[in-house]
């Protein structure tokens, strides 16, 4: 106790001084002080200020806060510049450049410490709280986290709201200060959703009044629920809402812990956002020993078909199935189950014809006929394929054929049945040869109560990857937490979709817009299976007089390949339409899905997105340019080639009059012969796009 | 659509007759209508109302309810007797003798159609709804159960309260219209509490004004929640209240699908009620095929003194453990930690002399310094001993002297965590030998907002029971459901706790009339591990000055083998004890587990119980008899010995001055030659007993 005393009269004595570091190349700077015991940080850029002193803490449930009754008891600021090597990426190299900054506080009167660790990077910062095992502190449970962003006035947003369920809205662009009025228009149905008024989901983008764009996220979100941000309207005050789970507790936590990093990327530019590796260097390096496993895969799907409406997942007209009673080969199919075992193969030709990598089947096992909205635990055995599709026959049809299959775990949710067959469900993947998974989460969590966001769920996901590793499995995660740059860690958590992907084109639509905005805001966290490639946009073709569409032109599918990263991409179309546009599709088959660099030409959220990357081991180039539902000429100047090099450019555009609703399928292509000096004007045309392949001659 | 119109129709036209079915001896009478649409029973004895017209129904959640708008699409009675033998029992042969109406009810609003059935037995009926599955009605929500039982007036009760947590209470007796005066007087502390205010917990034991004896539970709870009963103290009528989840909801159900039984057994006599089968009767046969494994078990344990403190399940002096971290190679044992190799030789020595089958060990493995209340999911892994407890030494040695080790695999509720470690656990006890498990669950469910009660745990604990059949694997499980006669169709769920046993004898002490009335109450739905056999009442002589003591003398110990039915009993007091007291010790040796009959001699909810069986197999037979607080005499007529045959019997009984407080320890034992025609008095002294073991000369 004595000591404790000494410790805290000491810590008394530092507190006057506020402490000031700076990014290394002195841009952002960050003041931390200890104020009425009250920790409290501000930033600003070249002196302008981005943050107002805004405090720090964490409510505890469970004992005294963490939010208050502080004094300094130590600082410590360390400088870091090291590269690493993504195992698959945007760039093949990262710098990971900052000065740390950690503040020891100490609460005297509750005996016991804590740390906040700064980092700042010349494009922004992190922080998070650590809290170091010690006889006071061992388990306690979040209320909430307390932590402020104070902005010093209003800025434009392009924001989704806050929902402990789904992310999986269109995008919303207004004045903070308009939020308020526009909340309850922002969304639309999903089948989980818990809507958390007030608030808004991150990576949140915004730009402020005196041309700031800032990107608010986490990073490395492991063991604690998935972080919102609080908005108050009046004053312009973000603060951290952390998903509950179903008592209303926001986590569980046993020291040593430390939160994940809470992020600002900061630019006055907008395509140093896209360019940011922030969110990633904030993660930890992985610890796998050998990746070779992991590799970018392309692929073609049974898949798009159902989404639609045209086929069904299910194989019977049955509405209620006994899995291991319901006696399936002693029912009729219903005729419209695309799973089965002849036009798999066709998808398996199609992929090896084409030279892509694999084709996902979704629906290829018992219990579809049921599986959504009933909170039904045992929905799923992942094991047991349905009568017409035949495992055996296909796996090897795929692998004479150098093709792999793509195995599907809709878990609708039923997260607890999921984890009691995983170790039956990931072995039949080992017997059969699979490589990469795609889980879904559907409909409302089971354990009932727990949220897609939620602590228990987060170490859920977590688990899945954990299980994946043992069996050298990649996976690509749906309906899951939003990614915070895990697959540094985690190469083998692939892709996720946890935004509203191509499927909601047929749900309702994507926004013109969507596109543009997902770079600066979903994909700031990790790479995106957004499944584009639709080339038949107008679902008329298949249901006379159906309005659907998806909301863009078939040039615009093509760039999105290159402007929303991903190692694994899908082409997401039906086969039958790839092959009525055989030259649109060659993009498809030549476009790299892995980088060795990426160049941000020009980029603003909501309007157009232009980006130029280089093939991961190749000197090939591959650009990637997109516009909102405004018609626009991008200007693309190839100074990202190397100098004196000459290359051959193949330019897919929007045709003349190319429209998204009026006419998507008008194209044109051409080659030209490009050099590091090239300039070439690209119109779009309304949701329109152009996507470039360059070849070296 | 026409077809049920056609069949509504024919449905009205049979409504308008009341249906009356009565016991195969014509002593219990019910009565089935539908008034203004509401289904309604009633039930009398031998002309007596029992209850008056009491509704029928249940609350959906997610849709119309099936409370109202019913006519009778049909009856159908029918009548069964037959005989089987339990694997285990108080009896050799079950005679299940009932008759059974079921009645077919149509909604028509609904299109739908569900069916009550009724079997009524001489001592009473049992009632359920049935779910078919039909194109209307595949899933549903619960919401409520609204099942009525009505009285005719006023009656004692022996009650603890609605709580969806622990049955670990001290009864309170009282008149029902006394109930919510009492209420809140009821209960006291527990590490995981959720009192459900207005409700009582079944089995709930009455007696009603006119001397009826009256006992309300449920039979074979499967797949759904436990039954409370909601009282309304005004009216005297129950209601069926079911035990909720974290969101409010009362059971997810997929069709076909039918409730537990509502049971109330029914008798002039108290004994009558210990004698029935009818909630064993009530459920199914078992389907196992080989059941040579489940045998009964008497065991000594390393438990007691943990529980009064003495020695600690725990074995270092830390508080905050990582599995699979925290080295406890390295870290200093506290010296208090029971579960060593050489104390735990010391036990099995113990009971190979003495011809006991088996020795529990509690706290063998890691994770027990901070089990307890902190909602810690991965808080054992149920394979790793700490480094004290050897054992592959301990399995081997136990195995050379016939001794079994009883594996211990406390959850700390954390039932997620458990399943996770399903496989290897049992893999671990397949590996060792283990052929029996003690299952607990201290402390709050995770998956939170789970209760001990609700359907997912329900579920849970049938899981575990599966998983152990598939090990051959006999369960006892503690902290768990009570028990609704599913020992009959699963007989490896050897035994529970589910009731305030021996443990709170040191956390605050059971009454002394708590074991005259347990047998009314939680042993209704099948055995209990109530630990008996502590001779060292006053833990003074461990604690100079603890006031905490055993509410009983040694001799109502002895008897409770007797009276308080288990195939699965412990010895459980240290060993050392029974050692100082080897005359006494001598009955637990003797006295069976396992029965070929069973008398009840005379019995008082409250006051008193005297109970005679025969051994499984043996002309031996042993009789316990056991008091409240007063001290009592007991006339023992051995005319449940057969006729004509000689026989000595060991009669242990209080010493003359014997009291559970002052006196505790002092006991008489001495031997008398008995037949048939023989009549004992024994004199008990204030919480006392007697114990008789009786064998063929």
């Amino acid at each position: 106790m004595k000591k404790w005393i000494a410790i805290a009269l000491t810590m008394f004595t530092v507190t006057t001084n506020a402490q000031k570091i700076e990014s290394p190349d002195g841009v952002v700077q960050l003041t931390f002080e200890v104020k009425d015991s009250i920790p409290v940080y501000s930033v600003s850029y070249k002196n302008q200020p981005v943050l107002l002193k805004s405090k720090l803490g964490l409510e505890v449930d469970n004992g005294p806060s963490f939010t208050e009754g502080f004094g300094i008891k130590d600082f410590k600021v360390n400088h870091a510049d090291e590269a690493w090597q993504p195992v698959l990426g945007e760039v093949k190299q990262i710098r990971n450049h900052y000065t740390e900054l950690i503040v020891y506080l100490a609460q005297p009167a509750y005996q016991r410490e804590i740390a906040i660790r700064f980092r700042l990077f010349n494009d922004g910062l992190g922080l998070r709280y650590e809290f170091p095992e010690q006889a006071n502190l061992n388990y306690f449970v979040v209320k909430e986290e307390a932590t402020e962003f104070a902005l010093p006035g209003d800025a434009k947003a392009w924001w989704i709201p806050g929902d402990y369920d789904t992310q999986e809205y269109n995008y919303t662009t207004s004045k903070l200060s308009e939020v308020p009025r526009l909340f309850d228009k922002s969304y639309d149905g999903n089948a989980s959703q818990t809507i958390a008024p007030g608030t808004l989901q991150t990576p949140l983008m915004m730009k402020t009044d005196n041309g700031f764009y800032l990107n608010f996220h986490e990073a490395a979100l492991i063991d604690y629920p998935a972080l919102h941000l609080s908005l108050d309207a009046d004053r312009f005050v973000l603060t951290s809402h952390l998903t509950p789970d179903g008592q209303g507790k926001k986590g569980y936590i046993q020291t040593p812990f430390h939160t994940p990093w809470r992020t600002i990327i900061i630019s006055k530019k907008a395509e140093d956002i896209l360019a940011s590796r922030l969110v990633l260097n904030l993660n930890e390096p992985t610890k796998y020993e050998n990746t070779d496993w992991i590799k970018p895969v392309k692929y073609v799907g049974v898949w798009w078909e159902m989404i639609m409406g045209k086929s069904t997942w299910s194989y019977a007209n049955i509405n209620n199935v006994h899995l291991g009673k319901t006696d399936y080969s002693k029912l009729q199919t219903n005729g419209t189950h695309a799973a089965n075992t002849n036009y798999v193969k066709k998808y398996i030709d199609f992929a090896a014809k084409h030279g892509l990598d694999g084709v996902l089947v979704e629906g290829w096992n018992e219990g579809w006929e049921d599986w959504f909205g009933k909170s039904k635990e045992y929905v799923f055995d992942f094991v047991t394929p349905y009568p017409d599709f035949d495992v055996k026959t296909l796996t090897n049809y795929a692998k004479a054929k150098n093709v792999q299959l793509i195995m599907h775990h809709e878990t609708s949710s039923a997260a607890t049945n999921y984890e009691r067959h995983f170790d039956t469900a990931f072995a039949f993947m080992d017997k059969y040869g699979y490589k990469a998974v795609k889980t879904g989460y559907v409909g409302n969590i089971i354990p009932r109560g727990e949220h897609h966001y939620s602590q228990w769920m987060v170490q859920h996901y977590q688990r899945v990857i954990d299980k994946a590793l043992q069996h050298k499995v990649m996976v690509n995660s749906h309906e899951s937490v939003h990614l915070t740059g895990l697959h540094r860690t985690y190469p083998n958590w692939i892709a996720a979709e946890a935004a509203r992907g191509t499927e909601y084109e047929a749900f309702g639509g994507n926004n013109p817009e969507h596109t543009t905005i997902l770079p600066f805001t979903r994909l700031i966290g990790g790479p995106m299976d957004y499944t584009p490639g639709i080339f038949q946009t107008q679902l008329d073709y298949y249901f006379p007089g159906d309005k659907r569409f998806v909301q863009t032109t078939l040039t615009k599918q093509l760039a999105l390949y290159v402007t929303m990263y991903s190692p694994l991409q899908m082409a997401a179309d039906i086969i039958d339409n790839y092959e009525r546009f055989p030259d649109a599709f060659q993009f498809i088959k030549d476009v790299a899905v892995d980088w060795d660099d990426t160049k941000i030409l020009s980029a603003e959220p909501g309007d157009h997105v232009l980006i130029a990357r280089k093939a991961k081991g190749k000197d090939e180039w591959f650009v990637g340019g997109i516009t909102d539902e405004q018609a626009r000429t991008l200007n693309i100047d190839f100074s990202f080639l190397p100098a004196g090099g000459n290359y051959e450019a193949t330019i897919y555009e929007d045709g003349k009059n190319a429209d998204y609703i009026t006419n998507p399928q008008s194209y044109h292509i051409y080659k030209k012969k490009v050099t590091s000096k090239t300039k070439l004007v690209a119109r779009l045309g309304r949701s329109g796009g152009v996507a470039i392949s360059i070849r070296k001659i």
